[in-house]
Order: structure tokens, then sequence, then C-alpha cells
């Protein structure tokens, strides 16, 4: 199963990702969770120590090796770059492994003023699509916040996008766009995630303004996140109400797949 | 003046840009507020109905006007696209005018897999560039989550980058990447604005972990940002303790440049 978690800045797209890698990790399931996001902070909701997670080798860092495996020159990579099958064990040996989850980073901040991250986006792009899972694995990926991974495309190959909002107008907006490309680039189901609710009149709000989406689940606003953000823990170990709350929306989210 | 404001996605980018726009408009000086988020949302948190803002013509749109003054083609934008002095008339013909703000929009979202938003990056970097300010204009440009803007050196040439934060370890290294490149990028001045904070405590977290970068604001944590939010309402209309705690910031700002 192949997930993108999606959404407007500041919705809550890292913590669902790290807390469902944690589930399902500790369901025992092989979890690859992907950091899509140059301004990477996966690591950190992890629970990844911050002096490890400067280690860790971005995706970006792979042209070298996989020019090695297929041929393909640096450069060369929006048009004629192939992965070839054997693109499948990179995780493993390039990843950095917590507790049964494979972090692997996209991309890290590079030069200031020297350049895009199409590259980088082309290279993840494809190795989603590569990655063949098998029914126990899970992939589960944060993407940058917005929109532009949806018009570069870089999701396409997953079975479904989770939208994280939240209670306002503009998560909406970013939800419905989500929903329009989401449908274009071939992917079927959108799930909606409500996150910080402050009472049954935001779920309301919410649930008025999403249209034929589905929502598979609904978090209450919890000071407690941003106190595992202070401290740099993991919300898996600080948050115990959320981690219940998608415990839910995981169990929903298997129901659809597995029914 | 010109101004960039950046940080991690969901810290409140798009709220002050909004709220500084209307502080420096009420004084009567000129304002041109720039939305280059192609999830772009500073519409709506300006008070401009959603009917009216879906109407507002994107900068993207307006290569075609350029290429009759400059004869550039497009597709060549990367390269050896010029942007003539004449760009400077520009946003009084194209952007939407509210209440003495013109408000320009980067782009709205295009088709899924349609590529990257490089060539709007690459337009607006120059449209900033040639815009020449008077001592009583403001340019106030909201940029999009995260570092990619920065890569793309799209705000190189603003005079100073304001950086907003929250408690919270994830928006502290945006902020330290955002200075690390603005360095590199020749803008002078980094300022932080303190965002979201429940108490001393909060504060504390941030002046502890901010470095040498000038902390020039700091705004309560506030619902009413949220329901302004989920009315459609500008925040400037709904949340005078917050206009209020941005008129101090904007008044150190305006110290600071013309002290």
């Amino acid at each position: 199963m192949k997930i993108a978690i999606t959404g407007k800045g500041g919705v809550g797209k890292t913590t669902l990702a790290s807390l469902l890698s944690h589930l399902y990790a500790a369901e025992g399931r092989r979890v690859i969770a992907v950091d899509a996001d140059p301004d990477a902070n996966l690591a950190s909701a992890l629970g990844i120590p911050r002096d490890k997670a400067e280690k860790i080798r971005p995706i970006s860092d792979m042209a070298e090796l996989i020019e090695e495996r297929t041929g393909a020159k640096p450069g060369t990579m929006g048009s004629i770059f192939r992965l070839n099958p054997r693109v499948d064990d990179l995780p493993e040996g390039i990843g950095y492994r917590l507790d049964g989850i494979t972090l692997l980073i996209m991309g890290k901040s590079k030069a200031a003023a020297s350049g895009c991250y199409c590259p980088e986006n082309v290279l993840l792009r494809r190795l989603i699509r590569h990655l063949i899972v098998e029914r126990d694995e899970v992939i589960i990926v944060d993407m940058e916040a917005g929109i532009e991974h949806l018009t570069r495309g870089t999701a396409e190959s997953v079975d479904a996008f989770i939208v994280v909002v939240e209670p306002g107008q503009r998560s909406m907006q970013t939800a419905k766009a989500v929903r329009e490309m989401a449908r274009d680039l071939g992917v079927k189901k959108v799930f909606v995630v409500a996150n910080k609710l402050r009472g049954p009149e935001d779920l309301d709000f919410i649930k008025n303004n999403i249209g034929d989406m589905e929502l598979i689940g609904s978090l209450k606003f919890n000071h407690g996140i941003m106190e595992a953000d202070i401290r740099g823990s993991a919300p898996f170990d600080y948050s115990p109400e959320t981690v219940d709350e998608v415990r839910d929306l995981k169990n929903r989210i298997e129901k659809y797949f597995y029914p």
C-alpha cells in the first residue's frame, strides 16, 4: 500500500505521517516513510535525534549510486533517466532504520539560488513508482506543503492521497485543488483527515466543505503535539490521545483496501 | 521597502502578510502585496470574497503581455528572458485593488503533472527586482512554505526577510535554513516574528533558539485567526489583539529602516 499525505502547510501532514509510520511498524509491518519535502522534518517527528537526522543521506545523493547501476548520466534525469528493477533494494541500503521504519529523505537544503528541486522530484516519482510493495508493506510519503508536487506528478503512482485539513477555508481550498489534480493523475482515492478540531462545530464545518471526498478520520486540537515539537520528541511517544485517533483512522483505511 | 515573509508551512506567513498590508495601507502608503505561493490564499486573508478572488489574473498569465513589450518568446524565460523597465507599471494594470492594496498573485493551480513553477518563479524574481519603490511604497511578498523559493532565489532582491516561527523545533530548523540562504543571496536582514505564543515559556524557547537573528515581534496564540479563516474574513477585521501586535512589529521594522 502506498499512501501520500498532502495538504496546506502546517495542517499536520508530518505529524500524521509519523504516527501512521509508528503504528504500522508496531504491528510488525515493514514501513518505508518518505520525507518528500526539501524543508525536511519527518525525522524529527519520528523521534530521530537531531545529530543522527543530520547524517541521513538524502535521496538526491542517490543519483551517483543509481548511475552506477543504470548508466544514466547526471543531468539527464528529467528526460531519458531510467531506474532499473534493482531500485527495489535501495531503501534498505540507503534509508535510516528506526523501530521497523525505514526513513528516506528526498533532499536537504541546498545552496541558495542553486536551483529548484525538480530533479529530486523526478527521481522520487520514479522511485515511488518502482517500489513493489507486498501486502504487509506500507509506503507513507509526507509530501511538501501545497500543490506543486501535484503539478510535478511526484506521487502519481500512490494508491491514495490523504489530505489533511483544519477548520478554515484556506486548507479546504488546498484540499479541493488536491482532489481535482489527484483525479487527473489517476489516483483513485482521496481521503480527508480533519485535524485541530476544537469542538463539534469545527467538524461540521469540515464535513460541510469537503464535497464528495471521504472523511476517514478526525483529530482533536492537542497542545501536546506542539509540546512534542518543542522537545524534539515523537508525537507517538508524547500524545496518546492523538495516537488513538490515528489508530482509528488507520483501521478505516485498512478496511477500505482490504474489506 | 521590499519585504519577503517566509517560514515553515502553517506558521502564519499569510496572516502576517495580510495584516502588514492592511496596516500600511491604512496609513495611506501604497502597498503591493504579492502572493508567491501557487497554493495561493493571500486573497482570502486580505478579505477578498472568493468569487472575486477566483477572477484575479495571476502573474503567470502576464507572460503574453510581457512578450508584447519585450519580444521575449515563451519558453525562453529561464535563460534569455528580460523584463524591460516598463514592467514597473504592470502591477497597477494587472493586480487586484482593495483598500489601497494592489494584490498580485503569482500563479494558480495548473493541470496535474503539467510541470513545476520554475518559470513563474523566474518571472516573479525579475519582477520583484525591477519594481522601483519610493520611500512611501511597500512591497510585501508572501512566499511559499519551506525553502525551495530560496534555492530558486525568487526573493533575492528584497531588503529583508521576515521569518515566522512558532514554538517548536521544526519551524526553528526552517528559520535557520532561511537565514543561511538569505545571507548567501545577499539579503542583509532576517527578522524573526514569534507566533502562536501561549505564554512566556514559549517566547523563551524561541529566544533561546534563534541564534543571532533579531526578534522583531511576538504574537499571542489567538483562536480568532482560525475563526477568521473559517468565516473567510480578513484577520484585520476580526482579530484586534493580533492587529495591535503586528502594528508594534511594523513600527520596529520602520525604526530599523528609517532610524
